[in-house]
């Protein structure tokens, strides 16, 4: 028997549910926590860390940087990323939309697609909807995504509608091309549409509902997490599920704090990905069950207590407060090395713990009891 | 029965030899190589790595650094530097002689000691043999070093004479603190006295024969490996270990390339530390049995092998010379993590290979034979 591409174990009360996501490099169990690994590599971090001590079960790669290096002339000759950096459980790529607009040094849009200076040494690059399926094939991930336009927050009513019609138009390119051309590495390809609409509930109704009717294995809702309130972002993301297929797993881009994650998981959001735990981590902000903590801290100077007793991976045990503190002030690179397997390891921790909760059936009070607790600075 | 500090297992038909360390700490096959963990941490590497990939037996500290950040209040409250840093294996430390001439930035010195600047904030800060002594005690290495004077190369005769008769004189008050002064984290501190005197024979004869006289349980030698042709360096070795006692174990400090490490073992030296490995690593550059590699080199660019199939540690097989290159093209943090791992490893390979050689009798055959394979670029 060949089992689905998703399957839901287990609702809840509310919108919140448990699932199985299964790709030929492995399942996973959501709601999941996808670390990012923009350049071939999550930042810091061995690939063998991330399956032993973080127990990633699914990480990200992105399509703008990949692209740039190491190209795709030597991803293909790799056999794809998988391959390349030695990686045998499942990938997503972003489309490298939301890097085209977010990094690039300047840019130019058109129905066809964008042409954008890389931000590595100005080069001038074209991407189409066409050419980013493409190399999303040459990148071989098992989960790969539309290429859309994501605006910035605030914008006009008008701008953000013309930018959703045309991320739709996009879609439906991108899902004939995907049509005509195969996967290239023998493993299949999960295509997930890509829902835009600013923080314009009647956009957002427009494009779940467009989005939806694509009938594809999974959908993603972009556009959220660019600077907006987070109260706008909750009510976006539950008017969005409210729309699109229950029977489909849910992706939640570039999301976020472990707050932001255990609410979203509550209004259905089933995948997220987001560089806050590497990115903070290298900058000595660690998430833990108790609270936020900055390693930089002085409280920590003869702290010599485990740098998380409640944490999942050896580096909480391994080393304490005081001496990952020190590394944090001496620019030690191992500090940063510590503070990333912390955090990542805890945002796994998180989800894999919120699924549980699902599964007993208490989530949302224990959503409400945990997240104060999750905010606190210590 | 209590085993002896040092014993030799093996002499050969030169002056190599293998030999047993014994500290309260663990044992220490020599010829052997020591790791530099400058400020608490080898860079980019966890200690798990240095234990089980890397196979260190011994790491160094640097009383200099270690002084200045996390300073000797937090060191002792952690219970010394195997406890801060969570290493459980032998640690040596240096004096802080050498940093104080080679890093802070200015300084002066009279026959108390050296007030000095630090190289982080340029607060003035002052050592003395009693000091130095001190301090190593709070750090709390199973061998620590004498405070020395070490000239930069080339040094005018009577400078060198001057500043060896003060390191001499330094030495007899090192000793008498350490008399005076029992170790204070309940496990035993061997203490090594230095032989400098520059390049001069004369100089080094009379200085390795008052460090001799010293009845220490090992000896080091200072002063060298500081920008003075191999061939003296290896001049140099050679006359101090035909006077340094046979049954002591010899540390020559700050040494060095691959090559230099296996002349100087069959020269009757024991002990080595440097910071080439790991700092050459992070500038892309990897030794190997078969020679020097340049990560950067484009030729690596789509040499899917394995990073180094005769390598020992798990990063050889784990990733491709096309990966690597690929991180450090990207400067990606793990391009220097992978590398430090990788000639660490080599580096306690290639004194353990040595090792074995030694044992077998034929270690001068098989290093005249290596020296020009290790020294060649790929």
């Amino acid at each position: 028997m060949i089992s689905p591409f998703f399957e839901i174990n287990k609702t809840s009360t509310g919108k919140a549910r448990a699932g199985t996501i299964t790709t030929d490099h492995g399942t996973i169990q959501t709601p999941i926590f996808m670390p990012v690994g923009t350049v071939a590599s999550v930042k810091t971090v061995h690939q063998r860390e991330l399956k032993d001590d973080i127990k990633a079960q699914i990480i990200l790669g992105n399509t703008y940087h990949l692209n740039l290096r190491p190209k795709m002339d030597i991803m293909q000759a790799a056999g794809g990323l998988h391959k390349f950096m030695n990686w045998d459980l499942p990938i997503l790529t972003d489309s490298g939309g939301y890097q085209v607009f977010s990094l690039s040094k300047s840019r130019k849009l058109n129905e066809a697609g964008v042409k954008f200076k890389s931000h590595i040494d100005g080069s001038t690059h074209f991407i189409s909807p066409e050419i980013s399926m493409e190399i999303q094939r040459q990148i071989g991930a098992d989960i790969f995504m539309a290429f859309d336009e994501c605006v910035a927050y605030p914008a006009e009513y008008n701008q953000v509608k013309k930018s959703m019609d045309l991320t739709h138009r996009w879609l439906k390119r991108c899902i004939k091309w995907n049509a005509e051309n195969p996967e290239l590495y023998g493993h299949k390809q999960a295509f997930f549409p890509i829902v835009q609409g600013s923080c314009y509930s009647d956009l957002r109704k427009k494009s779940a509902e467009f989005i939806s009717e694509q009938n594809a294995v999974g959908n993603a809702i972009g556009g959220l997490s660019v600077g907006e309130p987070e109260e706008e972002m909750y009510r976006i993301t539950d008017e969005v599920t409210d729309i699109l297929p229950k029977d489909k797993p849910r992706y939640l881009m570039g999301v976020g704090t472990p707050w932001n994650i255990i609410e979203t998981i509550g209004l259905g959001i089933d995948m997220m990905d987001c560089v806050m735990p590497t990115r903070n981590a290298r900058n000595a902000m660690l998430f833990t069950w108790q609270g936020v903590m900055n390693m930089k801290n002085k409280k920590w100077e003869s702290d010599f207590s485990p740098l998380d007793e409640f944490g999942t991976s050896y580096v909480d045990t391994e080393y304490s407060k005081a001496y990952v503190r020190h590394l944090f002030v001496a620019k030690e690179y191992l500090a940063k090395q510590i503070a990333s397997i912390h955090n990542l390891a805890f945002y796994l921790d998180l989800v894999k713990v919120a699924r549980e909760h699902i599964v007993a059936g208490d989530f949302y009070e224990w959503k409400d009891s945990i997240i104060p607790v999750l905010r606190q600075r210590l």
